[in-house]
């Protein structure tokens, strides 16, 4: 992965941590194109994620607006995708929704 | 690493995205001293964070109040470890301070 761009404050930030179950059973290939299908959805500004060798992963996808989320979250791919991820895919995870208010960046 | 529990929104998260420059160069002994030290500190709610293979890092710092992210952004040692970060430990990184506003789990 690499970094998202840092747009003007405020955005919001729905940060997704996680432990994944054992095996693949579809997830690799639906989280490619859960990115894929984010990127064409209205507010969407950026998507950022590290998962460490024990399996503990952290995503976040940045947004534009409250609205941009709810949408998002309801899309019926994405709401398959939820199903999935409940009943196959994580052992737990929490969902936070944060509201940027200011960033900063180092550059070399 | 592991989850930081779920605290009651509203609180803060500190969201440190960052790609490791070569070598260790005392990286991970100070790693570890900032997150002993973090948990001292007033405000402190938790901490997560995963790497990736390639060295992309996410780490999630959380606190009770702005004033809270202040006082140990400005603490002597983590100034000194800001530093190095900045010449030794990272080729880039952003920082993002965000308000949690809501947040859910799931767990099996």
């Amino acid at each position: 992965m690499t970094f998202a761009a840092l747009p003007k404050s405020p955005y919001y930030a729905v940060i997704f941590t996680a432990r994944r179950a054992e095996g693949d059973h579809g997830y690799a290939d639906a989280a490619a194109r859960m990115e894929e299908l984010a990127r064409t959805m209205p507010g969407y500004l950026g998507f950022e994620s590290a998962r460490d060798e024990d399996g503990f992963s952290i995503a976040i996808s940045y947004w534009e607006t409250e609205e941009a989320i709810t949408n998002w979250k309801q899309s019926a791919e994405h709401l398959e995708a939820q199903h999935n991820g409940r009943a196959k895919w994580y052992k737990d995870y929490k969902v936070r929704v944060s509201k940027v208010e200011r960033a900063y960046e180092m550059k070399k």
